[in-house]
C-alpha cells in the first residue's frame, strides 16, 4: 500500500459543489454555505452528546434515519440551540429553502447552524440568502468552508485519494471543543460508492480515533455534527483502504482544527502507549492534552515533568504505577522510572519553541494505545472568550 | 443557635503557635513553618488522590495512622515529589529535625512540601532552619501561614469559636486546583477536646462540601493535604456544633483559596438544586465552575446563558431535562424551561461586574444539592503558569 497523503490543495469530489455568501448575519465575509451533490449520495452521521442538543442537531438526527442526503446548508454567526420549538421549525424552513432552491428532496438536506447560543435564527435572511445560491455553485471547497467559520482564522479543507475516488473533508472549530462527539462541523464528502452502513461504521471508527480525541478546552458543544456524503460517481473502492483514508484524513483535520484553536500557537499532542487498555490510554492522553498547566507549559516551552506526571496521577480509576513511568517530550527522554533524566534544559526549550509539543506517556501496564490532540492556552483565548459577547 | 460567624482577625487556639522564616529556598519571604502544640493532640487529615504523591504524603499516611499529632513542618519553594526512595528519607529528616527541636516524638510531626515537582529537596538547608525555629515561636497564624506561600498573593488564616472553644484554619492554594482532596494544603488547630474518630468524621463531612468541590483548573496536586488537630485544652464541644463549624470555616477557607487562584479576579460559585441525587448536583455544580468558556465570560462579565446550557449538558451521565431547567445568575432569573428570560442584559453585566459571580441551575428532577467553588480565568492565569519554570 502507498503512504497515505493529502492533496496539495484541496478539491471537490466529482458530482459535488459548494457556494457561500453573505445573507447579513456577519458584517463581513460569508456567513451562509451550501454544498451539494448532482446525484442523492449514500449518508451516515455523528452528532453530539451534549443533554441540549442544538434544533438542527434534533432535524439531523432525524433526517439521518433515511441513510441519503443530496445537499448540506450551514450558516454561521447564530447556532439555534436553546431556542425550543420555533427553533426546530426555522430549522426545517433552512432545509426546504435549500430543497427547492436545488429542485431536491427536503428529507435529503442536512441542516447546521454555529455560533451564539440561545439567540433566535433569523429566518428571513436566511432563506433569501438560499434563493439563488445555486447560482454561484463551484468546484473549491475552501469557499463553502468560509461560509462555516466562527473564531476560526483560516478555512479549512483536506482532500485525498482513494483508488479512483477522492475524499474531501471541510470543517470549522475554534472554541467550545471536546467533541463527544467537538461547536465542531465536519462533512466529508467523496465520490467512492460505499453503502450507507459501510460508511456508518468506517465514520464511527474514523471519529473514534480523530475529533472524539480532541479537545481545545474541555467544553462540548450543542451543535457538533460530522456528516459523511458518498455520491457513488467514481465506483466501489476497496472497503478497508476506504476505512484507513477516512481515519487518516479524520485525524489530518482533527490537528488543523487544535492547531486553530481559539488562541493556540501549537498543537499539543498526547500519545500514550502501556495502557492497561485503550480506554486508559484515551483517558490519560485526554488528561495529558485537558491540563490547563501542561497547555500553558507548552506556551511556555517549558520542559516541567512535574506537570506531566500529576496529569497521569489525577487519572483516579486508572492503573498507574509511578515506578514504570517512562515520559518523553518531543521525542526526547525526559523522566523514567521515579527518576528525572538528565537532559539538556535548553536544548529541549528549544524543541518545545516550535510549533508543535508532542508528550508519549509509556505507563508500563499493558497494550493500550491512545493518541489525543489539542493545543496550548494563551492570552488569546482569554481576550477572545472573555471579549465574546452573548448579544 | 447563633449564626455562624469567623472572628474579624485570626488568631492560634490555647496552646497553639507558630513560626516561620526563611531558610534559603525563596530569594526573599519566609519559606518554612512550624506549627506545634504545647500538648499532643488528637488529629486526622486526608490527602490527595493522585498516583504520584509528593513523599511527605507517603509519610503523612504512615504517621496518620498514630492518630495524634504535635507538630506540622512546612517547606514553600520545592514540593519533594517525583524523588522516590531518597525523597522519602528527606521528608523523615524534617520530622526528626522538628522533633528534636521541639523535644517531641517524630512520629507526631506532619510533614508537607509545596512547590516545584521533581527536584531534590534541599534537606541540609531546611533542617539549618528548623534549629532554632522554636525560638521564634508566636502566637498570629498568619506568620505561620505566610511560610507556606507558593504563587499564593496573600497569607490565609481563619478563626471561629465553637463553645468554650476555638477553631483556625493556615492555608495555600492557588494553582494545580481541584482537590481529591487541591497543591492546597490547610491545617485546622483547636482547642476543643475531640478524639480521633469523631475529628476523621467530622474532618472528611467538611472536606467533602468545601475542599472537594473546590477548583482552580482542574489539576490535581500531588500534594495536596488537610490535616486537623485537637490539643484539648479548652475541653469538651457540642460535636454536631464542632462539625457544623468545623465546614462552614473548610467552606470560608475553600472561598478565599478560590478568589486568589492563579490570575483570579473573582470568585465564582455553581449551586445546582433539583438533581437527581447529591452525586449528579456536584457533577453538574463542578462542570459549571471547571468550564473555561464560563470562567472566562464571568472574566468578561457577560450574561453567557448558552454557556452555561452547554456546561449542564455536557455531563452526559446526569438527568438532565431541557425543558425542566431554570437559571439564575447573582440571584437575577436568566433562562427558564427553554425560555429565555427577558432580562436587563445592561444591568445583568453591571452585576456581574463585582467579585462574585453565582450561577444557579435547578434541573427539577429531584431533590439533590450541591454547591462548588472556583474562579475566573485571566490573561494572569496564562502569564503565571506559561512563566513559571521548572527549574
Amino acid at each position: 500500500m502507498e503512504p497515505m497523503k493529502l492533496h496539495p490543495q484541496p478539491v471537490m469530489p466529482q458530482g459535488f459543489q459548494c457556494a457561500s455568501r453573505n445573507c447579513g448575519l456577519k458584517e463581513k465575509g460569508t456567513d451562509l454555505s451550501v454544498f451539494f451533490s448532482s446525484v442523492p449520495a449514500a449518508a451516515a452521521a455523528v452528532f453530539t452528546k451534549n443533554h441540549f442538543p442544538g434544533a438542527p442537531v434534533i432535524l439531523g438526527r432525524e433526517v439521518i434515519l433515511g441513510r441519503r442526503l443530496q445537499a448540506v446548508v450551514v450558516n454561521s454567526k447564530i447556532s439555534n440551540v436553546g431556542t425550543g420549538a420555533a427553533g426546530v421549525e426555522n430549522a426545517r424552513r433552512m432545509a426546504r429553502a435549500t430543497a427547492e432552491e436545488f429542485h431536491i428532496a427536503p428529507d435529503t438536506v442536512l441542516v447546521s447552524s454555529t455560533g451564539v447560543i440561545a439567540k433566535p435564527l433569523p429566518i428571513e435572511k436566511i432563506e433569501r440568502g438560499i434563493q439563488g445560491i445555486s447560482a454561484l455553485i463551484q468546484d473549491d471547497p475552501i469557499v463553502g468552508a468560509q461560509g462555516i467559520m466562527t473564531t476560526d482564522t483560516y478555512a479549512k479543507a483536506v482532500s485525498m485519494n482513494v483508488g479512483p475516488a477522492v475524499l474531501t473533508l471541510v470543517g470549522k472549530g475554534a472554541g467550545m471543543i471536546e467533541p463527544n462527539m467537538a461547536t465542531m462541523l465536519v462533512y466529508v464528502f467523496t465520490d467512492a460508492a460505499v453503502d450507507a452502513d459501510a460508511l456508518d461504521a468506517a465514520l464511527r471508527d474514523a471519529v473514534a480515533v480523530s475529533f472524539n480525541m480532541l479537545s481545545v478546552d474541555t467544553d462540548t458543544s450543542t451543535s457538533d455534527t460530522c456528516a459523511i456524503l458518498a455520491n457513488g460517481l467514481a465506483g466501489p473502492v476497496d472497503q478497508k483502504a476506504f476505512s484507513q483514508a477516512l481515519s487518516f484524513a479524520c485525524i489530518e483535520m482533527t490537528q488543523l482544527l487544535a492547531r486553530d484553536g481559539e488562541g493556540a500557537t501549537k498543537l499539543l499532542t498526547g500519545r500514550v502507549s502501556g495502557a492497561r487498555d485503550a480506554g486508559q490510554a484515551r483517558q490519560v492522553a485526554k488528561s495529558l492534552i485537558n491540563s490547563p498547566l501542561i497547555k500553558t507549559m507548552a506556551y511556555g516551552a517549558d520542559p516541567n515533568i512535574g506537570r506531566i506526571l500529576m496529569a497521569v496521577g489525577k487519572c483516579f480509576d486508572c492503573d498507574i504505577h509511578p515506578e514504570r513511568i517512562i515520559v518523553h517530550i518531543n521525542d526526547r527522554l525526559i523522566y523514567a522510572r521515579q527518576e528525572r533524566v538528565d537532559f539538556d534544559e535548553a536544548q529541549v526549550r528549544t524543541l518545545l519553541g516550535g510549533d508543535r509539543v508532542d508528550i508519549a506517556v509509556d505507563l508500563g501496564a499493558g497494550q493500550g494505545e491512545a493518541m489525543a490532540y489539542g493545543c496550548d492556552l494563551t492570552e488569546g483565548y482569554i481576550k477572545e472568550n472573555a471579549a465574546y459577547y452573548s448579544s
